[in-house]
C-alpha cells in the first residue's frame, strides 16, 4: 500500500474526454472569441500520478502566480462543471494549480496559488483564536500506540485510519508510535502534568499542525492522507464552560465561513452516530458543494470529561476536591479550499470571494504598437501602487507573449475577482476598465473609471466588497432552494434521490438513522441551531420530535 | 526504542541540586532581597519524564504568559549558568515555560512563551523570504524510500536518522515510507514534473513544516527527534544564479541573526567534511553561545545538479538543449529559539531581544492601601492602552496574589527587555519608574519618565532599541574576545582545550580534519566569509593557505 500509484485520472474521467459539442455553449463561445485553441478536454492533466506518466501528464508550474509558465497553452480548458463535477473540480485544482498529487498515493502537494489560500484562512482565524484567548504552541506528532488505546470510542474510530511507525535510527521500536490523527490523546496526557488547581483553568491552546490519516478514497483536499489544519485544545473547570466554548468556537467557524469565505454554512449539532469518537457533542459547520452534496467544514467538540478521565487530566478546585477538568476541541483544515473550491466555482474555473483571494485584482496593460507600450506599461504601474498602498492585493500581468483575451480567460480560471484592463484610450482619459469575475460578459465591465486614486481606491474597495456579499447570496439562494422541508420518510427519499437536502423533525434511533444512509446514501448533517417554531412529529416515527434534522449526501 | 522514557534529569544533574553557599551571591542576594523563598536548584522539574514522575516534577502551565499558574512559588529559581551551564539551559527553558518534554523519547512540546518567540522568527523571515520572490508551498512528509537512495551522499547522511512508517491503515506497507528529514527528494520529484523550459526557471519555493531525525542525543531546541523549521527550495538555469542565491539566502539569516536575534554570527562556507549530505557547497552561520561552544545556526545549500541528475530535473534551453537545472536549499529551524535563550541568558534567566520577545514591556502595578488601587491600576491600564497603540507588546501583571519583588523575578526570568514599575506616587507625579532587564540593579533604573504618550512612547520605543543593541554589542564583545588566532596545531589545541575558538590558515586535507576533531574536539565550524588579507600558512602543513578557517566545539 505504500507508495502506490493513484490510477490514472484520464482513465477514470473518461467521459470528459468527449466531444468539444457537448461542451456548455456559453463556454464554447467564449473560447472562440479568445481565440483559444480548443484542445481536448480532461482531467488527465493533473500531473505527478506517476514518474513515469510525466511525459503524457505535465504539471505547469506557477509559483506566485509567475507567469513565465504560461507559455504553454495545452490543457488550459476545463470540462464544464454541469457536464461531471468531479471532473471539473480536478480540472480546477490542475490548471489553477492549486494542487498536486504526491508520489504516495493519497497525499497532496499544496502549490503556492492554493497554498497562498489556505494563508489567508491561516492569517484571520490566528487572529480571532488570539483574540478568544488562545495561545498557539506545538505538541509533537509522534504518539505512543498505548495513548491511543486509552480512550475507548477513540480507538475505535481512529484505529482503522492510522500510520505507524515503527523503525526509527535503523531499530524497531519497542511501541509503534502513532502519527496523530488527532492530538487529543497526546493534549491530555500533558495537560494532567500543567494542570493543577483551578487558578491552572481555563487552559486555552491552539496547534497549527499536518495530521495523518490513512483514507482509502481520497479527493484533492476534501480527504487526502496528510493534511494541515488547526486543532484548538482547552480544558475548564466545569461542563457549562467547556460547552460555552465550543458553542463560542464553531460561532467563530460560522462568522469565518460567511463573513470571509463567503459560504452560507448551516451551523448545528451532529447526531450521536456522527459525533467524533470521544467526544460528548459535536458542533458543525455544514455547507453546499456546487453539486449540492454536503460538505462538513469544521468541527468544534465538547469532549465532556471522557479523555480527562481516560488520562486522569484533574484539578483541585477552590473547595480542595478533586475534579476531572470538562474540554473542548475544534479544526478546521485544508478541507476548507476544497469548499471554497466547490461553493463558488464556475465553468470558467476558480471564482474566490475578495478576502481570501491571494490575487485580488489583477490589471491588464494591453497595447498594439511599440510607441503606445510605455504609456499604458506606466499607467499600469502607477494604478498596482496605488492599489498597493491602499493595501489592496493586485498583480499586474504584462507578460508580453500573450494575447490580452488569453491573459482575461487565464485570471478568470484562477479566479481573480477583478480585472482592470489599462490600453492607450485608456491612458489618454485617464481611466480604467472594470471587470467582475462573478458577473460574465459586458453586463460585469464598466468603462471610464478615473485613475484618480481618490476615486479609484474607494470603487475597487467597494466593488470588492459587492463581489464579495454578492458571492454571498448566490450560494445563500442556491442552498436555500435545495433545502426541502418534509415530514415523511417518503418525502425524504425523493428529495434526497434529486439531489437536494431534506429537512424534518427526526426524534428516531440510531438503528433508523443508519436506516436512512443505506437505503438513501443520506446522513444526519445536523441539527441546525436555527429552529422553526412549534410541535414537530418524527418523519420517521411519528412520535414528538424536538428538532427538526438536515439528511444529505456529503463528501 | 519507542516511547522510551528520558532518563529523569535530577539523576543527569544531581551536582545542581547542591547547597545554596554554592551559588553565585549576586543571585542569592537578589532572591533574599526579593523575599523569594529559597529552594533546591535542580533541573529535575523539567516536566513530563513520564507520566509516573509527575507528582515528583510538576510543570507549570503558563498559556499566552498566563498568571494564575504563578501561585505555585516552587521551584522558581534556577541554577547559575557559571556553575553548569547545561542544567541552568534546562532550567530556564523549564521555568520560563518554554518547551517540555514529549512523552516520546527526544520529542518536545514546544509550549506557548516558547513558541510564540518562534512566531516571531518566522514573521520575520516569512516576509523577507516573498520580498526575494519565494512563494510558500506544501510537500508531503511521506517520502518513498527509494527516493532517499537515489542521491548517493544523500542516503549516506541520512538513513541512520530515518523514522519510518511501515503500516498504514492496518496494513503492512508494500513500501516503506520514510518522515521526511529533509524534502530535496520529494522536491525534485515535483520539480521534474513542474519545469519544462527555461521560462519555467527559476523556481523557488519554501515550505515551513516539521521534520523528523532519529537522534540518540538530544537536548531541547538544539537537537530533537521531531523539529519545526522552514526550508526553501530553488532551481535555476546556472550554476551562477544558484550560487547568487544560496549567499543571498545565507546572507537573509546573517541579517537576521544579528538585527533581530541580536546575535553576532560568523558566516561562511562548510569545509567538505562538514558539508550537508548532498550539496556541493554549504554555507552556514555559527553562534558562539554563553558556555562558548558553537552552535551552527541556519544553513544554505548550493546542490549544484546532484539532486537534478538523480531525479532528471532537467529543462530545455534557449538553444533548444535539454540541461539539468542547478539548484539551492537553505533552512533555519526551532534550534533557533535554543541559540537565543543561550547566546543572551544569564543568572537570572532568560533574556530576550526585543525585536523578538513575546512580551516588550511588562507593567507591574505596585499597591498597598485599598485606597491606592484603583488609581495605580488605572494608570497602568492607560499606559497599557498608550503602548499596544504604539504597537508596542505590552503586558500588565496585576494578579494580586503577588508581590512586586515577586513578579520583577519572574518576568526578569522571562527574559522581558523592559519593565514599567507604577505605585501611588508615580500616579500623583505622572510618571512610571523603567528598569532594563539587561542592566541589573539600580544601574538599569529611571525614575520619574512622564506618562503622557508623547513622551513616554518614544522613551519606550528608544529604550527597546538601545536593549536591542546592548545585546548585540555584549554579545559581540563576548565573541571577539573569545576567537584566537592560531598559527599551529599546538597552539589551536591549547586555544581550544580554554573552551575558545581557534581561528588560523587551513589547507589541510579532509583526513587531517577529522584527525583535529578525533584529537581536541573540535571541527571546522566555517571558512569565513570575513577573511584576513596577506599570504597564510596552513598551521597543519605549513603548506600555503587560501583561507583561515575557524575550529570549535560545537553543539
Amino acid at each position: 500500500m505504500g507508495a502506490l500509484r493513484l490510477p490514472s485520472l484520464s482513465s477514470i474521467f473518461a467521459s470528459s474526454s468527449t466531444a468539444i459539442s457537448s461542451r456548455s455553449p456559453s463556454l464554447f463561445r467564449r473560447h472562440c472569441q479568445l481565440r483559444l485553441p480548443i484542445r481536448r478536454i480532461s482531467a488527465a492533466n493533473f500531473s505527478a500520478q506517476s514518474t513515469a506518466e510525466k511525459e503524457l501528464a505535465p504539471g505547469i508550474e506557477d509559483p506566485d502566480v509567475n507567469q513565465k509558465s504560461r507559455v504553454q497553452d495545452k490543457d488550459r480548458v476545463i470540462t464544464p462543471r454541469s457536464q461531471d463535477f468531479n471532473a471539473w473540480y480536478l480540472d480546477v485544482i490542475a490548471k489553477a494549480e492549486l494542487a498536486d498529487y504526491g508520489p504516495v498515493r493519497g497525499t497532496m502537494v499544496i502549490r503556492p496559488y492554493g497554498y497562498a489560500i489556505w494563508e489567508a484562512i491561516q492569517e484571520y482565524l490566528n487572529v480571532k483564536f488570539k483574540e478568544t484567548g488562545h495561545s498557539n504552541m506545538y505538541f509533537p506528532q509522534f504518539i505512543p500506540y498505548s495513548f491511543i488505546e486509552k480512550e475507548a470510542s477513540h480507538v475505535e474510530g481512529f484505529s482503522p485510519e492510522l500510520a505507524l511507525v515503527t523503525i526509527g535510527g535503523g531499530k524497531e521500536l519497542e511501541e509503534k508510535l502513532v502519527v496523530r490523527p488527532t492530538s487529543e490523546t497526546i493534549v491530555n496526557h500533558m495537560f494532567t502534568q500543567w494542570i493543577h488547581s483551578y487558578r491552572d483553568l481555563p487552559l486555552m491552546i491552539n496547534q497549527w499542525a499536518n495530521v495523518t490519516r490513512w483514507e482509502m478514497r481520497t479527493k484533492p483536499f476534501i480527504r487526502t492522507l496528510e493534511f494541515l489544519w488547526q486543532e484548538g485544545h482547552t480544558a475548564h473547570a466545569t461542563l457549562v464552560e467547556a460547552e460555552k466554548e465550543a458553542l463560542q468556537m464553531i460561532d467563530l467557524y460560522t462568522k469565518f465561513a460567511y463573513e470571509q469565505a463567503a459560504i452560507p454554512v448551516i451551523a448545528g449539532r451532529k447526531s450521536r452516530v456522527e459525533t467524533f469518537a470521544g467526544a460528548s457533542k459535536t458542533y458543525t459547520i455544514e455547507a453546499m458543494m456546487g453539486d449540492r452534496k454536503a460538505l462538513q467544514a469544521g468541527t468544534s467538540h465538547n469532549l465532556g470529561q471522557n479523555f480527562s478521565r481516560a488520562f486522569e487530566t484533574q484539578f483541585t478546585d477552590e473547595n480542595g476536591q478533586r475534579e476531572h477538568v470538562w474540554q473542548t476541541s475544534w479544526a478546521i483544515s485544508t478541507r476548507f479550499v476544497g469548499g471554497i473550491i466547490m461553493t463558488h466555482g464556475d465553468d470558467a474555473g476558480l471564482m474566490l470571494p475578495p478576502r481570501l483571494a491571494p490575487v485580488q485584482v489583477i490589471i491588464i496593460p494591453i497595447w498594439k504598437k511599440d510607441d503606445e507600450k510605455t504609456g499604458v506599461l506606466n499607467a499600469a504601474l502607477s494604478v498596482k501602487e496605488v492599489l498597493q498602498t491602499a493595501g489592496i492585493k493586485v498583480k499586474i500581468d504584462d507578460f508580453e507573449q500573450r494575447t490580452p483575451g488569453w491573459k482575461f480567460n487565464f485570471w478568470e480560471m484562477k479566479g481573480v475577482p477583478l480585472r482592470l484592463e489599462i490600453g492607450p484610450r485608456d491612458v489618454s482619459s485617464g481611466s480604467v476598465v472594470a471587470s467582475r469575475r462573478d458577473v460574465p460578459g459586458k453586463q460585469g465591465k464598466v468603462f471610464g473609471i478615473s485613475m484618480e486614486p481618490s476615486v479609484l481606491v474607494p470603487y475597487v474597495k467597494d466593488k470588492l466588497d459587492e463581489i464579495q456579499s454578492s458571492l454571498l447570496g448566490l450560494a445563500t439562494s442556491f442552498r436555500d432552494s435545495n433545502i426541502v422541508d418534509v415530514s415523511s420518510y417518503d418525502e425524504l427519499k425523493e428529495v434526497i434521490s434529486k439531489g437536494k437536502w431534506a429537512r424534518g423533525p427526526w426524534s428516531a434511533s440510531d438503528k433508523e438513522e443508519l436506516k436512512v444512509k443505506e437505503e438513501t446514501g443520506a446522513t444526519i448533517r445536523c441539527f441546525p441551531f436555527d429552529q422553526p417554531q412549534g410541535t414537530k412529529t418524527c418523519l420517521m416515527t411519528g412520535n414528538l420530535a424536538e428538532e427538526v434534522a438536515i439528511f444529505a449526501k456529503s463528501y
